[in-house]
């Protein structure tokens, strides 16, 4: 009798704690310039260990070379010559940088030129937390993991002679320059030099490292590129634009081109392990972080560690469904818990935003890598759902980062403020923040910088040219660069505005909300009543002509616009779809303009102005079910469980959380708008897990009462047995938790 | 009455201690290879700042660029484009290395690139300690001075934007790469990496550095050099094959070709002084270092304390004569006193020999930059003459590395061997050393150390092929590679197994005493009766054919000889001269063939091997009188008080030592040979303050009593009142202190 208690009780243990960490597929993104890495990542982590298959050989094993085109990715699913395994890497992220720290093993005569040591591989696996494959060249099994500030390497070596090789000439950052000593035969330190973001940001960073090995090596040295000298001078030098070894030696090694080496005799099936912590502020707290979360060289122990983490991270929402949707499901959310990563050291130092210096943080966190134009739309509001202590701690690194550099970030980069993109989200993200409910940041600050950012007209980095946006209320065309689009920088102040004037609501600070507010209308004066579209405008109020709503299509430079055309920036006003509708003359245009967007092949999963689109039908009563039938479209034309499983640049995790909301059955309709658009779930259940430090709620269920594969319609919606009168629902009511019942229909209910 | 006795007693003591420095001219040997630099230079000082002007323009203001051609030099006379002032430089070497940690002043707009900030100059001057000039572009005058291990640098600006550039990109040494961290807007401290010497060794050494301003820039940064990009890459990326700036960046920079500059709003006439220690050991010992030695900016103070020094040196031999010849025996003297160089930081740490890590000297001297090649002959003879306590701790350092290496040096340059030319000459200077009276060493260990190169037949750095060596008694022409001529060698080995015979006669040693002796006399397998050369042989006892004596005369690769030819070589055996008398057939024809070395040309000035030749013919009775009007007329002929008054390289003072030792009229024989050659000394008087602390005389005082320049024959000589037998004077006899008086003629007394 004991025993059949036994029984459904470890089950229903199982059920509550599903190893969901079985459904994430590291793979997903790694093709079609979705530039996620496969590697041994933990989240958030800052450092992470990724296999590295981008450089030479192009053409050949490696179809996309990373200096052949622009190329932001360490690991293309499609190339197949892999020069090592890099510990500082981007998810998602469309531009260049890190990459970089590559440790290599190799066997036989040893080679320092990555383009000759470079091997094809077979047998690849990756898992949250892990990742291995054999090198073909070499028969070596390399297996790979990490934890927040350090990665691990277990390499299973064959007979022989064996190295393993530490190469900083080599990575995807295009900034040069690095510095090692090794230390000992078994220890190398130093620190590689990262930035030129996108090509042209000036800014640089170290990444200061120390490596340690298992084993001590019977030889160990460094080597550097030597430059190709030239006439008589080629004649007498030792190594002419060649690899020069340094022979034991223990001292600094600096230059462009550089890498330590450890050589050993290796029996059968010999491993070696080494670890190697990274700090963003010095080799003395790299060797701290790494003594401290790597104590020994705990490889099972580390790659448990790290599953058991994101199992936690992840399973906080728990759903029943087909395997293969949650496999697509639990990879987003996975993708979605990468960026912004924490920076501090293990003591709390690290880099100070936008000046020299070394901050503290005091036992908190401090975040870094914040792609502010892609995530302030749905990443952020996903994070503030299912994670607003993370949330939390994120706004107040972008608090902390305003205090020390006088302004909110953009695109900010281990510190450094890129300028990449345009308009002013954070701003956003912290009104939207506040406003969903997590306030445990100092909101008066935050509001006076984002204040700071709207109102200062002159020398305004976070908004070039303020000060024609607020005397024109447009920022016009005429002295328009290549890159900062009129109509979407001015889009995307008038959702920063909106967003101020909403968090200036919240603070009952009334002058300050109906100024904000009347500047977020301003976009009815870029609004064509001709065209129907945002168009851009000069100084003087004429429309830019000849106009072209076509160009921009393929990112090429298109006046007004950045990454889009006009039809992706048309509906880009969210915080104002009623006034937009009212604009283009009513509903039945709109739901055909909007319509059109689709047919006319106008509309763009892979980049961001438009991925709220397909929600916003619902703002049209008897229209919700073109909705619902284009997210479901979306869904399975462009999320998929394999490498091109991403529409496009992840950005860091911002497509992986559309995903995630839409397969929930919800999105937020605009940051700052407490709203979610509602459409129909992907699976039978959802539930949510709720931080009631933040929320009132404890368990937040999405059912649906029909499996949705075979329903795919909202016939009638619940929430706690009170049935929707749209197909909106609060982020306050969500949060109050309890059950939203979906009734799904095979039919179109319009 | 008490006026009176004033007078003289000022006149005495202005006598005893005049200002000798006056005579030096730094300018000597900065053209016609001469090597030396005119730069600020403290004697034996590891640091020196040296006017750099060998970078670009080759061919337009600079008629030797250092990548056009061999170069050797920081400085070149000819040259007039100058691109800074090197902090670590070699004086008077014939291979490329230092020349590094360039600062430079300019004005107007801020330029990083050197081929464009460099600039003529006018006004120039330089005295032991100090060297001044004029940039003409930007109208700064600047003003160097030095310590041991640090160089102090005014830059006196006109009224305008003004800068300070550090670049550590430029630099005479081949070896890229290095580091730096502007620590504040008035510092900045890293690396440069030296080493790649004679451009194939593969050792390299960094050197450390910490500068240090006397007034906070207004802003402050770092530049790097970034590579040239291809393709597409190269239209993105915003420096391709140019500089970038990194403004106000306070953390570390490394790569090839990496600077910091400092902007300054200068007033009219204002001075800026900056201060720059260095260490081969720490960043950290740099700075001590630099606030040991250059508490302040004390430039006048730094500037007299290295001329006291110098003239506490230089000092020690006072000459009476014709000003011009004054100029040119102390500006030798001078170039004498630099290499060996200490390294030893301020508190005792210098960077092991031969393996990675620090020692201590434990309070003693550390010395470094042995061309034991070329110095063995007559630069450390020189010093055990004139400055035993300093070539006590010359060999004391030579053991000290023996120990730490396992083997003594022989072109050893900041701890590394770079085994440079060829044979043991530490083993020579060691027994010279001894022999003259310098035993405070540990003269068992280096004895030991010595017999070890002697002995140890297989892998035997010090003596390669010595296996053949020993057993055939000669190094054999078979396997020879380009620059390791087997003739040369093998002299080189039996001057050192000369040298180790005596040292083991003094340690009462007799089998050693006895066997080494042996080996010395090998020398005569070599000689060839039928060309009266030492000709090359193969291990089968043939002789190398076909054979020409004169192939090797102008550098190029000679079968059996380096840097010479067979004539440079043939009379190379100075342990036994009667030997080779003996065996060319007698002194007539020893005679003859020597003076046909004169006058067909076949004697080089400028190079080592045969120095000593123009003394050889006091080894015959009668004959000596060409060796006074040989020696007369190579000094006349070589030396002068011009940039070109140096015959070549000055080899790290060797030819220096030459002029000195020929001047006072007498000459080493051949280390290990206590005995010295005397011709006429080249002034009225020469008075020498020998060191009681090795010698037991207190005063030698050489005295001609007719003027050399009207009589310059030798009629007869008494020392000590008592006439001279021959031309040969012992070196106990001399340090013993007393008068040497020279009889002068104008007849040739044969």
């Amino acid at each position: 009798m004991r025993f059949l208690f036994i029984v459904p009780l470890l089950c229903s243990l199982s059920l509550a704690a599903e190893h969901v960490t079985q459904y994430v597929n590291p793979f997903i993104g790694t093709s079609n310039f979705g530039a996620t890495h496969p590697g041994a990542q933990y989240p958030h982590g800052m450092a992470s260990v990724a296999p590295f298959n981008v450089a030479f050989r192009a053409g050949q094993e490696n179809k996309f070379e990373k200096d052949q085109a622009w190329n932001s990715r360490v690991y293309i699913h499609e190339n197949k010559f892999l020069t090592g395994f890099s510990h500082v890497n981007l998810s998602g992220v469309g531009c260049p940088d890190l990459g970089s720290i590559l440790l290599m093993p190799t066997t036989g005569a040893l080679e320092f030129d990555a383009k000759k040591y470079g091997s094809t591989y077979h047998n690849e696996q990756a898992s949250p937390g892990y990742y291995r494959t054999t090198l073909d060249k070499y028969q070596v099994d390399v297996e790979l993991s990490s934890t927040l500030r350090t990665g691990i390497s277990r390499y299973t070596f064959p007979k022989g002679q064996s190295h393993i090789l530490l190469n900083l000439g080599l990575g995807l950052t295009n900034e040069t320059g690095g510095m090692l000593k090794v230390v000992s035969n078994s220890e190398v330190e130093g620190f590689k030099m990262l930035g030129t973001f996108c090509y042209h940001s000036e800014d640089v960073r170290p990444v200061y490292f120390v490596a340690k090995l298992s084993k001590a090596a019977k030889t160990a040295g460094a080597w550097k590129k030597m430059p190709k000298y030239q006439g008589v001078e080629a004649e007498w030098i030792g190594y002419d634009d060649n690899y020069k070894p340094y022979k034991d030696y223990r001292q600094e090694v600096a230059g462009d081109d550089i890498g330590a080496y450890f050589q050993f005799d290796t029996n059968e099936q010999e491993t070696i392990t080494v670890k190697l912590g990274i700090s963003y502020v010095s080799i003395k707290n790299a060797r701290q972080n790494l003594n401290a979360e790597q104590p020994g060289f705990a490889f099972e122990q580390t790659k448990d560690k790290a599953q058991q983490q994101w199992q936690k991270l992840l399973s906080r929402v728990q759903v029943k469904g087909q395997p293969t949707k949650k496999t697509i499901f639990y990879s987003a959310l996975y993708h979605s818990l990468i960026h912004p990563n924490i920076i501090q050291d293990i003591n709390g130092d690290y880099p100070l935003m936008g000046q020299p210096g070394i901050g503290n943080t005091q036992g908190k966190k401090r975040y870094s890598v914040y792609s502010l134009w892609d995530t302030n739309r749905n990443l952020h509001p996903l994070l503030s759902l299912l994670y607003p202590e993370i949330q939390s701690e994120m706004v107040n690194s972008m608090v902390a980062m305003a205090k020390e550099s006088g302004w909110l970030p953009k695109w900010e980069l281990l510190g450094m403020e890129t300028q990449v993109m345009v308009g002013d989200p954070a701003t956003v993200v912290i009104a939207d923040s506040y406003l969903r409910g997590i306030q445990d940041f100092d909101v008066i600050a935050a509001y006076d910088y984002a204040k700071k950012a709207a109102l200062t007209l002159d020398n305004n980095p976070l908004r070039p040219e303020n000060k024609q946006y607020t005397q024109l209320g447009y920022v016009p065309v005429d002295d328009e660069g290549k890159w900062d689009g009129s109509v979407s920088t001015s889009l995307e102040y008038y959702i920063a505005d909106w967003n101020l004037a909403q968090l200036a609501k919240a603070l009952d600070r009334p002058q300050d909300h109906q100024r904000f507010l009347q500047r977020a209308k301003n976009y009815q004066k870029l609004f064509d009543s001709k065209t129907g579209m945002l168009r851009p405008k000069y100084a003087n109020g004429q429309w830019f002509s000849p106009y072209d709503p076509q160009l921009g299509r393929n990112f090429e430079p298109a006046p007004g616009y950045i990454e889009g055309n006009a039809w992706n920036y048309r509906f880009y006003v969210p915080h104002d779809i009623p006034g937009l509708i009212n604009s283009l003359g009513g509903d039945q245009n709109f739901i055909k303009q909007l319509t059109q967007t689709f047919t006319t092949d106008n509309f763009d999963m892979a980049n961001e102005p438009d991925i709220t689109y397909p929600f916003l039908f619902n703002y049209v009563k008897g229209e919700e079910w073109r909705s619902q039938q284009k997210i479901n479209q979306l869904i399975s034309t462009h999320y998929h469980n394999s490498p091109e499983g991403i529409p496009g640049n992840d950005d860091a995790g911002t497509l992986s959380a559309w995903l995630v909301f839409s397969m929930m059955g919800l999105y937020p309709v605009s940051p700052g708008d407490m709203n979610y658009a509602l459409v129909t779930p992907s699976f039978d259940e959802i539930s949510i897990q709720l931080n009631q430090a933040y929320y009132a709620g404890r368990t937040l269920t999405l059912k649906t009462q029909q499996p949705p594969q075979q329903a795919p319609y909202i016939d009638k919606m619940h929430l706690n047995k009170r049935e929707l009168s749209d197909y909106f629902i609060n982020h306050q009511q969500l949060v109050s938790g309890g059950e939203l019942i979906f009734t799904l229909t095979s039919k179109v209910k319009k």
